[in-house]
């Protein structure tokens, strides 16, 4: 528990929300007779759900945090200039701020920095090293010529484990991939903080100094996706002895002073839309800026709403907090904590993006190729109306011989949108996977009856296999 | 727990909310230290407290609930006119669909409702019988010359009750009084729905159907207030036999068919501000309306803003929403019966308003004219942040000789605002009540160093006494 | 033309709007055939029409203002708090700042400061002098057992004038009116910044320290509405030679100086809902105060809704800009002086409320009995949709005989809200204005055929007399 | 004048809104000599100039319309989910609506879905014909392999006209050149309703019916960009004679159906952000589907904001009201016809985009390799805060030698953003670029002194050159 929790006198972890709720929308709980039609309708597809049918929603963290009431004050100051805005100007000097680096470049989004800093700096037949990859990123250094390699630790992928950093990059394999392709055929080396797909676990300001002291030796950039960079804060703060004691910005200048290049997501860090890319070299600020006006929008506004861009503005200063940081963590823990003490397969130690269980062993009566993620998904929904995200098999693509091929892990994500889920709607999630997992033989197996060559993840459509 | 809350598999009632957060506001912990000087500053005085000193402000209901998001967008589309606004013909529309009346009356709040009222009904003398009064409504009786007479039922002050129906009247009590003043001299009886000073307790439909036949059978009027409306129809769905499978339109139908004048204050009953009077009678509407442009504004607006009254018009339809009328009422359960489990005293059964602690049994060494329940009050913000309301011996005045009377309830009343305060926070609210029951011999009594001679309640200063 | 406004190089006279348009929202002008039916189903009374059936709505200007996205914003971050709310200190605070009074009552509604006040100072018969009532202020004043008396100057009711301060008191009538009645039954002393009633038309810092004078002679009070405060600034900083260079807030400290107790409706002056009293005086605050929590709300609310008690003190620090307010009087002017250039009867010089036209002139064949102003205004929305207000005779109350009483002004008043209307609309007024004198042959009198004992004005409903 | 204006009985032309103002947002006039300061800071370049040192920003009409209040509060209603979203369901169900196509796909802007239609229909060395070139269009037509060809009529750039359609295509132009380059060569033929770099000029149905015609005889698909339809469609309605009486959707109809597919972005035709492409074809849909994940964000947000996404489907059904899309071209007919009337050079007729300055004529003195377009943008900028777009040899690249090349046209182009500016503002326009053109001997030609490779139009530097 960190040092900015609120300790209950009962001795008991309660995560407590440092904020007032101040406007709410409604939620369906549909019968489940009617969520069974729903999912059937949506393909057994979570991604092909309609919300309005859907109760918790927790397929992703990106795009569905609340915002705070100074973000929704801010929208409506907004200066509407494609040139020049005063509202580019709030957001700037955040990012210069915070991130202590000279140059910006805003994107639409996360992905949209991906494309720009494939675009400038992926070479073709390059290999980007890294901790773990993320589906766009990998897409784009794809789509521009190069592949990827994560050179995670061993713990990283285990699903018990007490590891404070699983998003360590793993050092020793670093400098023997380097040796390999050579250095001229590195582009960069990225790091990912808060890594998304191995569950939100962070690195550590230690390892990322190590990475950092590699690329010296052999001239490399790294560039950081700082996405989730709020809660691997939170995790150096409350893991890191170093840390312990320093403020917010401090850990996040000690991470950002050791990248060449920045980006984010505005769509997780800051509760916003948006995204950016931050560099204190004008070298590379001008080798990516000429496709910020092809790609995205002008300079000062990069294809974002200046609303947007006024909220970002906000949302960042506010990661300062830790207050702010830690809520989300807290119910993670909180859940996770919960589920593994009730004997659930879940990933341990809590991250910081929601609650993973290994369907390997929630369901182990389904093959993995018969979807086991996937069926534990479509189970998860019509017993409670909670939406999740399968990561396993599915979210693979089938092999050059058109075989199926089994994932390494087989999760089911429920992630955690920042302020908008309770303590009491927490408590609902462990209870229905609870009750599912003491009724785990009811759930069976998949297999797709419209599968398309690519994104079948985003778009394919399965049945029951029985 | 009403049907129409989600059972845990596992058995614990958990109070959930039907609804996702959308906007947040930052809430301060201060030190305890500084919320020592904080109360100091304030003269032991809960009013008095500056709300950014304060963590959770459980003074009071009104004007604090959050808003829906449909709320907020009609605040949008709002429209602007003194005369003839579109905005109140919604609102308008809106009154007759739900209550049943022809005729409404906007006011800017309660309290002035309860004004043109009094100043329309209350003869010179007249004596008003109530289930219970409420602070406001017995000051504008008095100054219209008139004055009150609570007719509760034997069960409604008792601390420990199972009684479902606290807010009843009692019916003998009622023709007993008629007989002895004379039904000349009632100007009309008063029911309050969720009987606000004894705890958002409720009354029966069974029983206000007793009420009118008395009033009938002397030819009296019967005045509604139902700014409590929402949470005292909750306890009839979930409480009276009769009603356990009816709709709420109509529960609020069959209660207000028995009423001549109904009003309300939007501060509660729509999460909004503003208030209202509605009426069947074209003579009660006519005795009231002129009033309306003299202390309020015209009669399409009454002294609201069209923002307040577009919002008002969404908050009426919400409460015809079971899962939106039980949110407050379980969690306010929730907390009653988790300090009842562990032997606080707290007013059962839970109530439509929030907890209330017998500050007698609580603080059993300090008299009750060394005041108790504020002492309480400012015991308990000390070591929380959670600001209550004292409804004790200082809400009382003073005797015609000076001297302190001490009140028949010496309560410090924990309000629940609809929708802003989640388990969490009711978690902490517990935690912290039940350590300084532990340790409650840290807690002396206060007196009085600045006492004003009207509204001490709300302005006078204290200190502690040793 | 003030020294705040953009000369054009042409050397015509165009008001500029020194802000852009942020958010519009739609009108509706109605083929004429139906504003025929609204009217007539509105009883020939523009306060019962439809605002949806009204293209230019010119009612008032109460109310009926546009925000800025400064305002909108500041309602966003609303501190909802029954005592002690930070949105209140920040009213406070500007009051302070700017009035430059220690205490301050916060009320719903300005009518609702009068009826504090004169509860507080109107003594039974007491007469209370003034430079021109306005209706709520009367009612009030009698309301607690009182009289008015009015004090203008000779100029203020001519249509004619080039007079720069018809607001201004005579002088000479209140010493006399002192005399005559007694110092002792004068309560206190009214002066009206931006005379309503009489068009919006200021006084003179010179004039109001000739009326401090007389009242400081005879130990008298002055209460002062600053409602229009914002226009009577204007006028005197760009009518009154010693305070052509001073600022703002200058001007607005030598007037509220000169007074004793302050009141403002925020329905004009902020641009928002809401009122206030402020004074210098502990007594005279003391002396008010315990009415606030009877017939408003508690003391740091008022009645008011949050929201507007952050966009009420965003607004009064917005009149310190002379942009601002140059923004109405300017428009307002254009429209007077076009129509005076044009040969129509109407008020001069242009005041800070709209245009008045004089119905005497504008319809000589329409009897006053015959409402000539009440026939020009349902003339007016007929052929233009624009809605008007009748200042006349309608507004009169019949005499204790039951006969009605020709009002010695017979005017329509078309009202510039502020920032809402735009040149083009302006045009459009003074464009059907002038058909219609052209064609004023074809507008003939009213009678009432709904006309109830008091309000006739509000809700009585006429028809044409041939 | 359009069948939908308002007629003044005066018979003056004034362009009317059809709308109230709701919210407004403060502009600074900087004194003059600060404006020189601005300017020189911005290199002479109005796209670095601060939007806070502007009065009137007349930059562009992208991203800087006024919203209506109903797409406000629609906003405020936003479903944040990443999948199935019900805000996309409304703008999906609206789209079908209006458009009358089955297939959507969701983008951050208008170059985004340029990007994805380039990418998946341009092949290597198309040429892609079309009625006029924009911008970003051209550039990833470019990025894809291919290139353009602008096959507009004689009319389409003489600068005096009265021309009803200067947007149409040259129909034998057009056989031609795919005669020449032959038709499989041609990816497809692009037609702009409004052509924005023409002025926002239309075309006909007719001509676009005989566009139809021969690509179907050449078996070629029609790419129409719909970005600036709402003008295209008013100057139909008010000049083809067939469509006069014919209702809004139906013209859109007439058109979208004469299209394969179809694109727009939302800062112009919908007074929002983001974009979108359309289609009937499932083929044509599929072809491009795969890339709205992989550049922009998933099928149901595509990049946008859920805010957005709500304001978007209300802001294309307000299109289908005449009011509201005769606003902005009445008001640029208004000043482009007093700017006619006073002998300035002006493109005529008035388009639907905002006014256009000739600097060839203007600026006889200054040379067009002296910018004299940029020379005027800069001088009305500092004589009146007002901001211009450079549309002439500044835009232009160099040619293979590092030559300068004179632009075809040499225009200031001053946008007329929808619903911002007043005929106030207009008419101060107006009034100082006719100031401007009596001294324009005052004017001298600019020379770069920071010229970037690529965008010198964006980021390049200038100065007097003498």
């Amino acid at each position: 528990m960190s040092n900015s929790s609120v300790q209950f006198a009962s001795g008991e972890f309660v995560p407590l929300e440092m904020h007032k709720v101040r406007v709410v929308q409604k939620l369906n709980l549909l019968p489940v007779e009617e969520r069974v039609k729903s999912i059937e309708g949506a393909g057994c597809n979570t991604f092909l759900l309609q919300n309005k049918d859907v109760f918790l929603d927790m397929l992703t963290d990106s795009g569905t945090n609340a915002m705070s009431d100074q973000q929704v004050a801010a929208m409506s100051v907004a200066d509407d200039a494609y040139a020049g805005s005063a509202s580019y100007e709030k957001l700037y000097n955040t990012i210069v701020d915070i991130l202590g680096t000279e140059y910006f470049l805003p994107v639409h989004q996360g992905r949209a920095a991906e494309h720009i800093i494939s675009q400038a700096f992926v070479t073709k037949d390059g290999v980007v090293p890294m901790n773990f990859h993320f589906t766009t990123t990998k897409a784009h250094i794809e789509y521009a010529g190069g592949s990827i390699d994560e050179l995670f630790t061993d713990e990283a992928l285990k699903i018990k484990s007490n590891h404070p950093f699983k998003g360590n990059m793993d050092i020793d394999k670093l400098k023997a991939k380097i040796a390999t392709v050579g250095k001229e055929n590195v582009p960069y080396v990225r790091m990912e903080a808060g890594t998304n797909l191995i569950g939100g676990q962070p690195f550590s300001i230690a390892n990322m100094r190590e990475v950092r002291e590699v690329c010296d030796t052999n001239d490399l950039l790294i560039v950081l996706d700082i996405s989730l960079i709020a809660e691997n804060i939170y995790f150096i703060k409350t893991r890191e002895e170093e840390f312990k004691d320093a403020d917010i910005k401090t850990i996040i200048r000690a991470m950002c002073d050791l990248a060449d290049v920045i980006y984010f997501s505005g769509r997780k860090v800051s509760c916003t839309r948006g995204g950016g890319i931050a560099t204190k070299s004008k070298e590379h600020y001008l080798r990516m800026r000429d496709m910020v006006p092809l790609f995205e929008g002008f300079l000062t506004y990069g294809g974002m709403s200046v609303r947007e861009i006024e909220a970002m503005a906000v949302g960042l200063q506010e990661i300062l907090d830790m207050n702010m940081i830690s809520q989300s963590p807290q119910f993670i823990k909180y859940l996770v904590d919960d589920l593994d003490a009730a004997g659930i397969p879940v990933v341990t130690p809590a991250g910081g993006l929601g609650a993973h269980l290994d369907a390997k062993q929630f369901l182990p009566h389904v093959p993995q190729l018969e979807y086991s993620a996937g069926a534990l998904a479509v189970a998860l929904y019509i017993i409670s109306g909670i939406r999740g995200m399968e990561r396993g098999t599915i979210s693979m693509d089938r092999d050059a011989d058109g075989n199926d091929v089994a994932s390494e892990v087989e999760l089911l994500r429920l992630a955690m949108p920042r302020r908008v889920f309770t303590l009491s709607q927490v408590k609902y999630v462990a209870d229905r996977v609870k009750w599912l997992y003491k009724n785990r033989d009811l759930v069976g197996g998949l297999e797709f009856y419209d599968e398309p060559k690519v994104l079948r993840f985003f778009v394919g459509r399965l049945k029951p296999n029985s």
